[in-house]
């Protein structure tokens, strides 16, 4: 396209892309602007180097007039769009991208795969996260999803709310508090589990958890308190009926003088299972597969659309495709919040016109202005935000059947 | 638990880990062993830098002696497993990984990640082939996954069978045929679809393929038609009824004489839309969003457990978790594929006795002998392996509806 572009000439002319879902997959209520951070990191790093110009020189990818437009390649325009940690629905438009046709569309890809990913997850956490209440979540998905993949979905996590993570380079690199937790290896690896858990108590401290459900439970939870006294920080179930077993051990615990000690559980929860076990006496939860998943969706099925380009006389126009199911909405668009009395959430602005409504509060900021940076902040800040936005919510939004989303998107 | 056991002594038991899934999730009929490669790769690379360490001992999440030992941290051990493009079923030892706990604990997060994404979108790819038949994919989904995984999924569905990927870092790094297409954005950036057909074809030639469902599939077609000639490469269809659109477009080529003129359909395919439209006159597909999310299953539920270590008088011992509904089967595994007289598989043997059965191929290859990588292989190979394999399965694995694995699993 850019080959074709730079030839016919269109290549140079002005041009708005827009993110947007046409609609929230798996019925979701809501969805979660992620990833904006990560899409600005990238933004700033995206170059063509020596090895990726010899590999589309040699294999005649593209022709030397786009080769040197890409070896110079440097976003030179304007992005602006949700904040971190901000709600959207169907039509809201995250993210808006303004340059020349050229610079603007080679970031489709890098952009749409990083905002699919991060808003999936985010999604999919921040349900979860309502689901449990104040009791807090430990993500530790990684080995269920791609190995770089997991360090974004443990930040993804951490910023709609979840606890902390077992992902030592998210830690790393974004700052996510990070926790461990033993496996049943490392039981197995003893001669008895009496040697596993003193050794885990020695190394670690009585406030450690240990895991109790490598052989039978009532036995291994009379075993840690044994070992660790009643200040013993806290045991995890990973396996059998939890609501059950977390009862049966929450009793155990109390008549053995340990009732400061924690139930943590673990094994395949989703925001499903996490709202079942409200009622169990159980402390924090550990959710691996479902989060990196998405909870039954993977992908935030958000598209980059062009919505305005220069005409032949220069002027700025709206476009818009009509295929047939996926029809687009043309124009450069403002999106506001509106918000009844009580300061709750009723509807999503989107406007081509640009007049502020009133009694609503603007979505957008700019991220970029002229290839600069501007729009960077903590994570912290984007999880503050995020939790201020789901409070703003109408109760619908955190049902968690399927269903529309919680606000209507009103066009004008 | 590495602290923990450096510290009881037991990190320098020799240790045997299994990579199994327990079932196939989604009630897929096989697996398709994938990221192999990759694996060998990241092994390799597997090293704690002074970054890495530097983060672990600012924020006190190992103590002083496990520092020293992940500083000098290279693993020496031995690793067994299925060659990439094998087919698989619940409980084959796909992966084997020999050493210390210490040094072999270390790699399930790294193993596990690879092997969950990439085999689960190689599984997802293999079916999709299959319904395709002689008609080609290209795999386009790199807008809809994380980055990075978008890279291992373009690998994972040339390994089974798809004719290129849009992703030119897979076709840099891998070797993966690379294709492209154009986008709506392309035709809306020009004043006219005629300019938008006109500027590709002049940069691309009459072979390239036109996007037709912009505006109005019909005159788009006779557009392209009347501009390329008859030996239009190919128009794109990328919205609507496909198998109808298909039809008319494909009469219209016929009567405007570009009898040639292939046509490729796009537009959230998965393997049921691709056998559904078998009848219908397609000439290649292209997929995204279903083969980089593993239609339905983006991870293969595969788990690294410790199924044999050393005991205090230093002799190896089977060890099995008896967590309910999650057992594991102790002891190191040989695992092979039975066939019969017409060389149709009929089942899949797993062994911890080693009696290599009659009428029955190994399964397992050497992969790291003494911490050097031994079983690296072009992904050529790999492909043709897979054709292979998938070849020999009985029909019944061709089920795309979800039921049992195709082949029994028999343990020993």
């Amino acid at each position: 396209m850019v080959e074709a572009a730079l030839r016919s000439g269109a290549a140079s002319r002005r041009a708005v892309f827009e993110v947007f879902a046409r609609q929230l997959p798996g019925g979701r209520r809501y969805g979660v602007v992620a990833g904006t951070g990560r899409v600005l990191d990238a933004l700033e790093a995206f170059r063509f180097g020596d090895d990726e110009l010899a590999f589309l020189r040699d294999n005649e990818v593209v022709d030397e007039p786009t080769l040197d437009f890409l070896a110079g390649y440097r976003f030179g325009g304007d992005v602006r769009g949700y904040p971190e940690g901000e709600c959207y629905f169907p039509g809201s438009p995250i993210m808006t991208v303004e340059g020349t046709f050229a610079e603007a569309v080679l970031l489709e890809t890098v952009i749409l795969s990083i905002l699919n990913h991060d808003c999936a997850i985010a999604t999919a956490a921040s349900r979860m996260v309502h689901a449990a209440g104040n009791r807090p979540i430990i993500e530790m998905g990684s080995r269920r999803t791609h190995e770089k993949a997991a360090v974004a979905a443990a930040r993804a996590a951490y910023l709609c709310g979840f606890a902390s993570t077992s992902n030592l380079m998210a830690g790393r690199v974004y700052g996510v508090p990070t926790a461990g937790t033993a496996a049943h290896a490392f039981t197995l690896l003893h001669d008895s589990e009496e040697q596993a858990f003193q050794a885990q108590i020695d190394s670690l401290g009585a406030g450690t958890t240990l895991l109790v459900d490598t052989y039978d439970v009532a036995r291994a939870v009379r075993t840690a308190v044994e070992l660790a006294g009643p200040s013993l920080g806290a045991v995890r179930l990973d396996s059998g009926d939890l609501c059950e077993v977390a009862r049966e051990v929450r009793a155990q615990l109390d008549a053995l003088g340990a009732h400061k000690t924690r139930i943590i559980v673990t094994s395949d929860l989703d925001e499903y299972a996490i709202a079942a076990l409200a009622s169990a006496p159980v402390d924090g939860y550990g959710v691996g597969t479902s989060l990196v998943t998405g909870s039954g969706v993977p992908t935030a099925a958000l598209v980059y659309k062009l919505v305005a380009r220069e005409d032949a006389d220069g002027i700025m126009r709206p476009v818009a495709k009509r295929s047939v199911g996926k029809p687009s909405r043309g124009g450069l668009k403002q999106a506001f919040r509106s918000l009844d009395a009580t300061g709750t959430a009723v509807a999503e602005l989107v406007t081509v016109s640009g007049e502020p409504p009133a009694d609503a509060r603007p979505l957008q900021v700019p991220l970029v202005g002229d290839g600069e940076i501007v729009g960077r902040e903590s994570l912290q800040a984007a999880r503050d935000r995020h939790r201020a936005a789901v409070a703003e919510l109408p109760v619908t939004a955190h049902q968690l059947s399927r269903g529309d989303a919680a606000l209507p998107t009103v066009f004008d």
